[in-house]
């Protein structure tokens, strides 16, 4: 592979260039900023590479589908999206989110480790692989969506128009990141999603909070409802939500126990004393991993500006997400919300529900695993740690675990990427071992059977 | 007073547009947007009229004080204020916060109904009088502040440089409203205020909300601590809240149950279908006027825009508004808040403090009381409702009550005026009626003593 990664350092430039212009074009799928042209750009880089290209319509943003033809019928599948996330709040970036600016060694964008980052360097490590060589040593797939940050929503769609498109022996999912002590994480599976907006409504217009006393008030029956739903030992409320997670199995453990997670690290960055309710080692390993959440993203009510405003609000919303486990069902779970709601006397609340997605997992051992974590012992000089599931979410059910295909996700981030948050980043290096890693993949996986 | 009275008929349309040139100039207060022009045009209208004028500069924004000399040392003050509430939600206007437009018979504007129609109107009805009599019957004094919707925050400054202004044998306090059958209301009092803004912080930054497995979110903690705070049969859990509150007066009761309150219109209006914990009757005018409140005036958390983000808010802030009834103190209210949070386990929870004001009362009987409401019946051929306190809140303490000066509130609102809301009105005819019942009260007043 020397040859690769000698090519993949030359062309440095040229591919730290192509992942600028992308994180350079705003594509927030929430606000249908730029998604077109993201695709369109995406495709032309299929194209450019060779890639046999299909634009598939869903009666969302597209999807982006290239295929790659390689010396074996074996085949590699990617799975990565174009779209990103909401960049505010905007006073709190450094540079501007669609900027892409590089500084002491790295690139600062929306977006650039969640997901461009990635895609990008898959679409590099296929460039060297085909210059170099001339040929690809397995068939490869791109599967780039525009839905993952809302919730992949229209992706059934296209599994449903597409399944034979989908079929791989391997799926290299869209996300990794390296530890704060450099080592490259591997997981294998995602968390589910359960994502709802909780509107209540009171009088018909904001009101002179002198009427409090004797009108309802939206934001209170919304706080009241909130308190119900989750208690200060962070126990979810919902009568059966805890029924189908699957006790932790005993090779799970193993794993758990292996797997390096550095809390100072953590902690100091993010000027926290502590993790919730005081966890450190494996129960806070199995509660990142294994354990659902219910998390309040978003609440917004009445008068938030500066200055004091005697106001009562007419309407109050709490933005909701809940990560699922195995064998968390997010359709079960929005059902139980509104039993739960309907019970406590919240009936009046609504309940929007913006995502509904499984959660998935691949066994700790198969062949694609076996592949990722050689070839980044040999790239990366350090053996990954492998997480058995991601505390992330994405539509890993939907695209893998359904069609029986396993699924692994490593990828170029690091663990201070700001991912959904300000100043998102990747070190310029660390994008450049991920478009080696990758090639080395694929010519691991293609000699595996 | 007929000559009065057709003078102000003849005038009419003047005195609007003097109301329009004021409504137009935005002064808020919170945001501190046009305050100087606003009081210099306050300063101008008394100059021009012939007061003698003083700008009383504060630490925050001036008072503006006017002395017309009278025919008898017999004093009679107004109490008004040129800041307004912000405009926000601009969305829910018909027409532009700041462009008075007049529609139907109404005039649209922030701050129209509070307070610049008041002021507007007590200074028309001595331009009024001084025409047509050349002099007022007794000496007049307008202090008009630039605080009242931030809580009057310096005025106890202007007290303390100008008490020997003040002097006065009544003040006619700020707002009064036409209940829904054009009956006026007459209040003698005003709530307290305790507005505090509650501030809980998490990590350093927004994360990825896939961290909220073990990473506290400081949404929900502020969400357990407000839930600590109220229950939902809307008592207050802070310990001692209550305790200075006094019971209800058989002579209040009285006034109480002759106060008019007109449920059905409240209701249909705001398109509620009952009040507060079904309340209705004497208990629904009890917790109006002589129970104290804790509001949720604003709630702000991570993301709010359209849309799913999947973000842990780095912090949450809550507007609280505590009115408080005599014999409540403020000081003591935002102690025994940062006793509760801290009893409770909120000793992080920061309080900023924005407004802390006393509640105050004007005795039943009284010289002003008795010309407020003779001349009202005689202007609006209706006996106006008597309030014995006001569930709005203001410096009357400060102003009166402290200085042994009974206060009485009367003015050119209607029931329907949305104060601090969207589209802020007050009919025309409304404003017109009102100059005449100034300058009545004016003349009545200076003939009682």
């Amino acid at each position: 592979m020397k040859d690769i990664y000698a090519y993949v350092d030359r062309h440095r430039d040229r591919y730290v260039e192509w992942l600028q212009e992308i994180c350079r074009q705003p594509s927030v799928a929430a606000q249908d900023r730029g998604m077109k042209e993201t695709a369109a750009m995406v495709e032309r880089y299929l194209k450019q590479l060779g890639g046999e290209v299909q634009l598939v319509n869903t009666s969302g943003f597209p999807v982006v589908y290239g295929l790659f033809a390689g010396e074996s019928d074996r085949t590699l599948s990617f799975y990565n999206h174009y779209d990103v996330q909401p960049e505010d709040p905007l006073e709190l970036w450094d540079s501007p989110p669609f900027a892409a600016e590089i500084r002491d060694g790295y690139i600062y964008a929306r977006g650039v480790a969640d997901n461009k980052g990635n895609l990008i360097a898959r679409l590099a490590a296929v460039d060297a692989l085909l210059n170099v060589r001339g040929r690809l040593p397995l068939r490869v797939k791109f599967i780039v969506e525009g839905e993952e940050e809302i919730g992949s929503v229209h992706l059934p769609e296209f599994v449903e128009m597409s399944r034979d498109l989908l079929q791989a022996d391997g799926c290299l999912w869209e996300f990794g990141y390296k530890n704060a002590d450099g080592r490259p994480q591997v997981s294998l599976g995602v968390k589910g999603m359960c994502y709802v907006e909780l509107i209540c409504r009171g009088a018909n217009t904001d009101l002179h909070s002198a009427n409090a006393a004797i009108i309802e008030n939206p934001a209170w029956r919304l706080v009241w409802a909130l308190s119900t739903l989750k208690t200060p030992d962070e126990r979810v409320s919902i009568a059966g939500f805890y029924d189908k997670v699957r006790p932790l199995a005993d090779d799970d453990r193993i794993v758990l126990e292996q797997m390096i997670y550095n809390e100072e690290h953590t902690l100091e960055k993010l000027d926290l004393c502590s993790f919730l309710l005081q966890l450190s080692g494996l129960p806070l390993k199995e509660k990142l991993i294994f354990q659902p959440t219910c998390t309040i993203c978003g609440f917004q009510s009445g008068y938030t500006g500066q200055g004091a405003k005697t106001v009562l609000p007419a309407e109050a919303r709490v933005k909701l997400d809940f990560r699922l486990v195995p064998d968390q069902d997010p359709h079960d779970i929005i059902q139980r919300l509104r039993q739960h709601l309907d019970q406590h006397g919240f009936s009046d609340i609504e309940i929007d529900a913006y995502t509904l997605e499984h959660p998935a997992r691949t066994p700790l051992d198969n062949p694609l695993t076996r592949s990722v974590v050689a070839t980044a012992t040999e790239v990366y000089g350090i053996r990954p740690t492998i997480m058995p599931m991601s505390p992330g979410t994405g539509p890993m059910f939907l695209l893998c675990q359904s069609l029986g295909i396993p699924a692994v996700s490593v990828g170029v981030g690091h663990f201070a990427s700001n991912n959904h948050a300000p100043n998102e980043n990747i070190k310029v290096d660390d994008f450049i071992q991920g478009i080696k890693h990758i090639a080395a993949i694929i010519e691991d996986f293609s000699r595996q059977s």
